[in-house]
């Protein structure tokens, strides 16, 4: 399955008055996930915008369950979904260190955008990189 | 109705590579939106925990249509969904200053919590508050 | 003078678990300060990148004396200092809104670029609306 | 010596529109680089808390070099300042990931407070842990 677990710690800078880790900062760790993902794959998303191909947010969502704590160490597990024809698709929980809580699950949909800012199909050198794995 | 436009004047701190505004940011503007329309309700959200309730995040959703860019000025109107019966949320648009563009439509679903961190019902000041805008 | 006080009002994203607001947003303030001033001159920040020439930080200080908190309203006291001839230089000062509290004091440098990256004299055009003010 | 390089990987969130990681970010690198220190001598700043002292910053200072990229992998090379009496001082400089380039350099003043806020002198169980490696 294309799906890979990224590590993170919980800093000072991330949590707010509530003692528990601020709502934001969970869609810097959905990057943090698919980044990770797509290094896991061999083609970094470095190489996929010099390639000519950007990859913005069209759609984010976020169903927080248990709350973040400071230098807690968590899993960002992030799985593409194969099943999305038009852009890409990317489903996340993020997971205690010792996988025994879910902290929160949520998914972003991306556009492909050229550099000249026009949606375009995901190209091919892409969807290559992702058969290769999911078979 | 229950609802309040604030402004927001885009900083390069959040800004990103692409030229745009980063994603986790529209969270920020979510958070400044509902404090704003608390605000303007005569109720702050300061006051709300003061008074022993805390709201964290239960839920959020972003659909980005059009990039915000550096020195934007923007308007998030925020509404109260007075149809919600247990915890609250809150419906967000984010308008270019003109109104002409609508740059992304959200959500956020909150439940409201005692000091000693247990799911309570919405207190009745805060009730109180609303019915009387609402009318 | 070339003095001008900004207002932020401190948001639930910008404190931390002691309770306080995190040390590196007062950067993002300093940022605030600087384009607030220079847009109270006439020639906003934006024009200037416009105009080819960028001024990325070079140094940062500042001294932290007492907290800001949750839903303060803080004034950005920000004074260009005319005195530095390579590059240029602002003073901060972080009120409390009635201006009985100095909550922070701290400097930034910055380097006049052109759109190639290399370092350059601050251009005549901004000189020009400094000397204006100044007299 | 007591010093200790932790990685750091840059994401988009890190960056703003010039491409370059946006400035107060260093901080959140300065705090990652104390924290992986302290974890290293055996005494995590959480387990410092919890023994009732905290280290709010006093000052920060920090010079820009060179710009740090997307996806650039960091060193945060710090080093406590053991010649300090009153509070504590980490010296912090900002590497590329073979060493060759030094991005920034910088400082970080703490206080020593206890669950009062009162200011105290360093507690004997850090000075402990500090003497243990300084030797």
């Amino acid at each position: 399955m294309l799906s890979h677990k990224a590590r993170y710690r919980v800093i000072y800078g991330d949590t707010d008055r509530m003692g528990y880790v601020y709502n934001s900062n969970y869609l810097r760790w959905f990057e943090i996930g698919r980044a990770e993902l797509f290094r896991f794959l061999g083609l970094t998303y470095m190489e996929i915008e010099t390639k000519g191909i950007f990859m913005p947010l069209s759609e984010v969502f976020c169903k927080f369950t248990t709350p973040v704590k400071y230098d807690d160490l968590i899993l960002i597990d992030t799985t593409l979904d194969t099943t999305i024809r038009a852009g890409m698709k990317f489903d996340y929980r993020i997971l205690s260190e010792d996988r025994h809580i879910t902290h929160a699950k949520g998914y972003t949909k991306h556009a492909c955008v050229d550099d000249n800012g026009r949606v375009v199909r995901p190209p091919e050198f892409l969807k290559e990189v992702i058969r290769k794995f999911d078979e």
